[in-house]
Order: structure tokens, then sequence, then C-alpha cells
């Protein structure tokens, strides 16, 4: 690469959320609850003879950053190179961080001189398109622990007051979030389930909230709802409540985060840090 | 051992089931498809210091097989050593295939001279009490093709005229049956979208049913219900019909089974053979 534009977006861990269904996929979204974190990718983007996308050194088919690009630059040929710590389709929301990431730097690459704002609808809008996220973006753009009251799609969100803690998580295996927010009845238990977690969440004293408190009812979501029913899945969580912590299920993944550390969970942070250029 | 007895019990493959609630656990069960296959588990069981049980020559806290022994053994101490080709929790009716060996073995052991038909039924209840499974019990009883319309609790099947079917499958991961069949939202999903199967199943003209005809109808229900979720069993089946072939999900576990050989897959056959002293 002769010159090369890289920005940074961080992973986000959904703990609870109701789809906001709309025929425009600008006005579709989610609401609820979710928190980026330390860790998350890297792109790199750079003129090339033809277009490709590599995910962590390899060729991959990777729809939703396509649909950021052949918007962003569709008489360009353009290598992305995506490096990524959090693995994708597990609930970390890296389809999301890679395609806003994307954004951000074919931005600078092309001089667009577009906002952040308007790249992080763009990168929003390839999620939904590819029904690969409905609301991570949303939080990777500003970075921090977000209740989103309104559908992600309209960018307004309630900051959480927490930062700073370290948590735990260890991801089992993938969840098709496609097929999840695809199905009919699956979407009904779901919003069900996620407008009474909200409703909990809103009658706590909004600053002396805590993550356990915010654990808690998001478990209580993922039973609900349905979503929780990988075995070992459920066993992780158990142990680590007998083991005195808080645990649920990452959405949508079969991925599980903690408050205290648990077998080969991997360390990671609650990290108030937006996309950005590198 | 000085003096022990053996029984055989097929693994079942269900395909679609619906659950049917009852308080009474007897009367608790399912309607739906399913079939036993060629593999299974062999139980001996013998006098022994102590109660434990062993799978696959390992110690294992197993209580819906526990259940069986404290119903038919509830004063002696019982060695109980299960053999199975297939994996538990994954969706091959392993746990009931358990119960009922037992309860054949433990009824010779015994000299408790209890019919077949109520050994089925204590292994029935035993699944029901333990919420591991709602309709394996009836199926491995008699052995075969059946569609229950009726609930399985009733033990009334009615018999699919295929026979001598060679079929593959492969597991990737453990679903809670547990928690799916005890979460009114899943209930009513899954309840809803058997319905529809087994409308369609009725649909079908009797003598000329082929096994592609119910993997198809088998494999709707996996989806409209919101169990077909896992991303691993998705692109497995898709691939498979890309290839030609049918293929469901297996019910319940993150499971798959198909009409063709596919990547790593296991090679099994529909076998018409009931539960069995050895």
């Amino acid at each position: 690469m002769t010159s090369s534009i890289k920005a940074f977006a961080p992973g986000n861990i959904s703990c609870i959320f109701k789809i906001h269904e709309d025929q425009n996929p600008e006005k579709m979204g989610s609401l609820g609850l979710g928190f980026t974190v330390n860790k998350g990718v890297i792109v790199e983007v750079a003129f090339s003879d033809k277009n490709e996308i590599l995910l962590n050194n390899k060729n991959i088919d990777f729809p939703t950053v396509k649909n950021v690009v052949n918007k962003l630059a569709p008489k360009q040929n353009i290598k992305i190179k995506i490096d990524s710590e959090l693995p994708l389709g597990s609930g970390f929301g890296i389809s999301g961080a890679s395609a806003l990431a994307t954004a951000y730097a074919l931005n600078k690459l092309l001089n667009l001189n577009l906002e952040n704002l308007q790249l992080a609808k763009i990168a929003h809008v390839a999620e939904v398109e590819n029904r690969t996220g409905l609301g991570d973006v949303v939080n990777q753009y500003y970075g921090g622990f977000f209740l989103r009251e309104v559908p992600s799609s309209e960018f307004k969100v309630e900051k959480i007051l927490l930062d700073d803690i370290t948590m735990y998580c260890k991801y089992f295996s993938e969840l098709s979030t496609k097929e999840v927010i695809s199905n009919e009845k699956m979407k009904q238990s779901i919003n069900e389930s996620a407008s009474e977690a909200l409703q909990e969440i809103n009658k706590l004293e909004k600053n002396s909230i805590t993550f356990s408190d915010l654990i808690t009812i998001s478990k209580k979501f993922a039973q609900k709802s349905g979503l929780l029913m990988d075995e070992k899945v459920i066993s992780t969580i158990k142990e680590i409540e007998k083991n005195g912590g808080h645990a649920s299920m990452i959405m949508l993944g079969n991925a599980v985060f903690s408050d205290i550390p648990f077998n080969e969970s991997l360390e990671i942070r609650l990290a108030n840090i937006p996309t950005k250029l590198l």
C-alpha cells in the first residue's frame, strides 16, 4: 500500500435489544442497552488494483463492509484490511465496527469531507440492510455505556453513569443475527421481553445504577426472550452465579459476559472510546 | 459385577415437536415426528455397594436415570453402566434411551415382573420430571419412524411407512431442553409452528410419503419456531441444500440430519428396533 488510512472502532456488547422495524433501512434499528469495550477493530484502507476485504489477513466475503465501500467508493478499487481481536458473529459488534471504521477511513482516503455522523448513518444502514446488527453502530460512534430509548437510527442515546469497569467474557459459538431478527415469532418474544427489561431499568435510581443491577435485568431478558438456550452458556452463567458473580448472554452470540473472572474468560474493559481515525 | 443385566435402547431423532403441558407428569408429553436409529445405548445394571451411574466409564450425575432407579430400586444399591455411541444433550434422545434401558434391566435384575409398557411409562415420567425430553421414550419403546398426533404420554403412535433409510448427521453443540420447554414464549412459538407442520404432514399422501418431504417440513418448523439460530447449523443446512440434499435441525440440539453425506457427517440408519433386554 503506497498511502493508506487507518481507523479504529470499538467492539460493542449488547445486553438487551428491542427490534424497531421499518421498511426504510435508514429508520430501522433497535432500542436497548449496551456498551463499547477497549478491544475492537483497526481498519486500513488503500487504493488497489482490485476490490478486496481481508479479516485478520484472510480474504473474506463481508457484505456489510462491501455495502459501505460501494456507497463511498463506487468507482475505485479499494483494499480493506481489518484486524480484529474479537471474533465476528459472536455478539461483539464486529460487523458494525468494521463498517464504521471503514467509512471513517474511506472518507479520509477519498477526501469526501463527510461528517462523522453521516458516515455512522451509512454504516448503520449497511448493518440493517444485511441484518448483521441493529444497534451497535450508534454505540460505537459515541463510545460508552448507553441506554437507547428511541431507535438507534436516530442516534440519540442516554449515557449510563458507569465507567472504568473491568469485565470478563467468553465466546462459545455463533448465532445468526439475520435468522433471529427475521423471525416473526422470535421478534415478538424479544420485543416483549425487552420492553419489560427497559421498564425495569427506568425504575432504577439513575445516579446509583450498578453494573450488577444491569446484568441481572439483562439475564432476565435473555431468559424470557428465549435467546438463552445454549447449554454451555447456561451452565457458565450458573457457575458464575454460584461463585457470587453476575453474568448474562452477549446479544447476539452464544457468549457470556460477567463481573467476575471465570474459566478461560477474556478480560475486557468498558471503554468510552468513540470510533476515530488513527 | 457378579450378576448383571444388559438392555439396549435406540437413539431417537426428533424432527418436529409440540409441547403438551400437564400438571401431572404422567399426562405431559409431546406430539410430533421422529425416528429411532441403529445407534443407541447399552445399559448394564448390577447390585453394588453404592449407587452410581457411569456414562462411557465416567461417573455422571444423571437425574433422569436416578429417577428411574429411585422408583424401581428404592432400597438397593445399584451400579448403572451406560455405554453410548451418541452424545448426550444433542438431540439423539440419549437421556430417554438411558432411562428406558435402565428400567428394562432393573425389572429383570430385581424380578419386578413389570410389563414393558409400565417400564416405558416410568422412563417417560422421569424424562418429563427432569425436563430432559418429552417424546423420545415412546418412539424408543416401539422403535421406528412415527408421527404422534396425540401426546406421547398416551403411547399411541402412527407408523410412517419408511424403513431402511441411510442418513447423515453432525452434532455441533448442546441446547438446554429444560430451558426451551420451560420458556412460555418459546413454547407458544414452537407449538404454533408444530401445528402448522403436522397439518402439512397430514396433507401428504400417506402411502407415498418420502423422507425428503418430511425433512422439508421439519426444516420449516425449525425456522419458524425460532429454534434454528445457530450459525453453524444454518450454514451446514444451506451447504447440503446447495449440493442437492435435504437437511434439518435435530430437536433439541445444535445438530443437523440430512439425506446426503456432508462434511464430517456420521452415517446412521433409520432402524425399527425397539428397546430390548440383551
